[in-house]
């Protein structure tokens, strides 16, 4: 539901920090949006995890959900506890990192994997600090996490 | 359910043509492999088409489906006509074909991609044939269909 849509943001609180799937650079089918995607904030899966049930999550998204809510998949409820999380298949992996992204910058929209999507924002961010200093502010909403955690 | 299934199967007629995702290499996540798979028949997607609903099926899966039961998606029930059938993403057809299956040639076991999977079996066919001629009906199970239709 929408509620339940606008708590676990709450949560979360990834808005300013994943990336959304609105910026894949072509239309996928759904099955395959939903497999790149985090099963608790819906953003592009940052540093995903995969539940003993094989559903996936941002590292950061399960954690604070299982300890907010108790130790079960938030999807399919079947029991999951921290050192129950494993990294997914490394061939999935390599697909997921190399999803093509556009650039939100209008003054860019250079096509960007993944993988490399946070320093190319960051060196959209320098590029205006050195400048004028204007756009700073607005940029950090596209930086992926990865920051650990 | 299961009986369904069972008479999806029969419409479809695919057991002996497309390949089961069992002869996947690494272990995916659930969504992943949905992803990859016909939601008629439930095989690794050959030659794939994509409804309105942006569903995916296989080719021959979709039409035998829809002559049989009406035109509508038959996960989501949205009208699907076969002139409204697209080709899917071409970055979701490169994830498909890069695929790496097993072999299930007990003398073999390579890594195969799913895109010269067809062409893998077909060596060892014709290897059959020119030898003691004795297994060649037993590896036409693994032939990928893309044979047209
Ligand atoms: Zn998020
Ligand atoms: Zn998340
Ligand atoms: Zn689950
Ligand atoms: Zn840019
Ligand atoms: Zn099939
Ligand atoms: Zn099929
Ligand atoms: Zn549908
Ligand atoms: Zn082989």
């Amino acid at each position: 539901s929408l509620q339940r849509a606008l708590w676990v943001r709450n949560v979360t609180g990834c808005k300013n920090i994943h990336l959304s799937s609105k910026l894949l650079l072509e239309d996928f089918p759904t099955d395959f949006l939903r497999a790149v995607t985090c099963q608790v904030c819906d953003h592009l899966l940052a540093d995903p995890v995969q539940s003993p049930c094989r559903h996936l999550f941002c590292r950061t998204c399960i954690l604070k959900y299982i300890r907010a809510l108790g130790q079960r998949c938030p999807l399919c409820t079947f029991p999951c506890a921290p050192s129950d999380l494993v990294t997914p298949a490394k061939a999935f992996l390599g697909v997921l990192q190399s999803l093509l992204l556009r650039c939100p910058r209008e003054d860019c929209r250079e096509a960007v994997r993944l993988e490399s999507f946070g320093s190319h924002c960051r060196g959209h961010q320098e590029a205006d600090e050195e400048g004028d200093g204007g756009q700073g502010q607005t940029f950090n909403s596209y930086l992926p996490v990865n920051k650990g955690g």
